[in-house]
């Protein structure tokens, strides 16, 4: 940022606060909420900018990972979902009718039928299983992350604010794996139960993890030889996402364990990208409160969710819908004779 | 409840977790959102129920108290928001517009002119100051607590939810009284900053409240002689309200500090009133953690809001349509076909 449009951002700050100030509450009253208003106006340049526009965009993708039984579902049920998002009949279809937010599903590289009004940019079905050898080349890392960034720029011009999904049997994994990359910490502390696994279940799979990580020595300097390594087809997409909705004035809002691990990615490929970024929530998911930590985030819901798909993103697309409306919307001290 | 209908609240809760478990989702991962449905079908008495009718009652009054410098606000400004309420300008009304809420403003004591569309059942023009004298007499406390019940009659017909607000300059020292009352704490750890006092305004307005609770000596056994000696109108008409929705299926939203000041007298008139209650946010009052946590309540937003009216209340409305909605309308596996 040049000091000519820091200036100019911080004067847009000044004039926020102090229309925020104005308003018919005490000064400060709405606590968080005025700071989500602020920062949504500093993403989109504007004194008065509207969330009305919202998109959420669901990656999804197949894991060779999955074949090792490291998720309490086979993984056809990726596949199976995708035909659920299609029918809308999932979670994430839910929330987005209750939320008036348009939901987008993005295949990426899932296995098997593909299904209607599910936009299909298949890189494989599936990468291959990080246990044995690298999920992917460089080049299908390169071309996911292309994927993301193409998406962002579509996002750009038809939203105001997007949140981030994901579907794919097997992706906690792949999420684990970069956390212990990112954050230093094995895979026993970033491994967790994911769809539902048990206990010794559980251990298997951040054992599994370990080796894996022992295997590639990936360097987190280097995030596309990490999505090589141990990545999956929508992480990376999800990535790609991020680091062109930061170019973009495109506020986006991050989910749980896996839009989380993208974060680190998309942060690695370009450090300023968490800027245009919102919190959600802190799932269940056990390595997702030191993904939320190392990302130096800080979540707005409690809910014990860990269902992933932008569950979490859509309520907290909510939550600013409501934050800017207030904003927006009442009236000034001024304006009420008060 | 005879042993009967706790057979079938017994049945109807199986029926409803055995749905949640048939939805296309790992079991309990949608975490306290599968607990708010299961708790909103078990208020309602039915399988499937819905929080399609929304409405918000905001109780207004005036207090004596507000006359010795207890708030950041002079008394005027409860009239005034009244007309900002009236007019459409307010933080709740914006929040109700927003979540597809109806809002009923019902004046219960405000000092001064009236206003369109607030509802008027005034007893008095304000209370009296309790710290020289009780706030109101006991008729008039029975007066203001029947109101309230007539209003949950009312809501009973009209909503399937709803949320509880106030508005009051001065009303954070009525409850910070009851608070003392009902925790058996001193002034000093219950009274807050309110809608913005300096830290000498809160000891001064600690002091105070604390040689009110030793001239009155009020029993927390007696809750009518509490809220008269004590209360404010529009705490005692919410009181009343809860009791009310308790005996009518009705679920009602808590929402900051006073909301909960008149959760803990209606739980002293009728011990299982919060049965029908969901709480909201944490306010950053002071008193509000200790007041949530006398109520044995579990909040769900941290959102450090502080201004009343309804608004956490509102938000929380959101996140129950949101679960009662996924509750209703996801698919299970069986029509999946997964």
């Amino acid at each position: 940022m040049n000091s000519n449009s820091a200036a100019s951002r911080q004067d847009l700050e000044r004039r926020v606060r102090a229309r925020l100030d104005s308003l018919t509450k005490p000064p400060g009253s709405l606590g968080r909420l005025e700071s989500i208003a602020v920062r949504f106006a500093l993403i989109r340049g504007e004194e008065m900018p509207s969330p009305a526009r919202k998109g959420m965009y669901v990656f999804c993708g197949d894991h060779g990972i999955a074949d090792s039984a490291v998720s309490a579902y086979p993984p056809e049920v990726t596949n199976a979902m995708l035909r659920n998002f299609s029918a809308g009949g999932a979670a994430i279809n839910v929330l987005c009718r209750s939320l008036g937010i348009s939901p987008e599903f993005i295949d990426v590289g899932v296995r098997g039928p593909s299904s209607p009004r599910i936009r299909s940019f298949r890189i494989a079905e599936g990468t291959r299983n990080f246990i044995h050898e690298p999920a992917m080349t460089r080049e299908q890392a390169g071309q996911a992350v292309g994927i993301g960034r193409t998406m962002a720029q579509e996002a750009a011009m038809s939203y105001d604010l997007v949140g981030l999904g994901e579907m794919g049997i097997g992706n906690t994994s792949s999420a684990s794996a970069i956390l212990s990359l990112y954050s230093g910490r094995p895979a026993c502390e970033t491994a967790g139960a994911g769809s539902g696994l048990s206990p010794e279940g559980i251990s298997r799979k951040a054992e599994l993890i370990q080796k894996a990580l022992n295997l590639h020595r990936a360097d987190p300097s280097d995030p596309m030889g990490v999505i090589a390594a141990v990545g999956g087809f929508e992480i990376a997409a999800l990535a790609g996402f991020m680091v062109e909705a930061s170019l973009r004035k495109l506020p986006y809002v991050l989910d749980g364990f896996i839009v989380c691990a993208a974060a680190l990615l998309a942060r690695a490929l370009q450090p300023d990208v968490l800027e245009n970024a919102f919190f959600s929530h802190v799932s269940r998911e056990q390595g997702h409160t030191l993904m939320v930590k190392t990302l130096g985030g800080s979540p707005y819901f409690n809910l014990d969710m860990r269902l992933g798909e932008g569950t979490g993103a859509a309520l907290m697309m909510g939550l600013i819908d409501s934050a800017v409306r207030l904003y927006r919307e009442m009236s000034t001290f001024a304006e009420a004779g008060i």
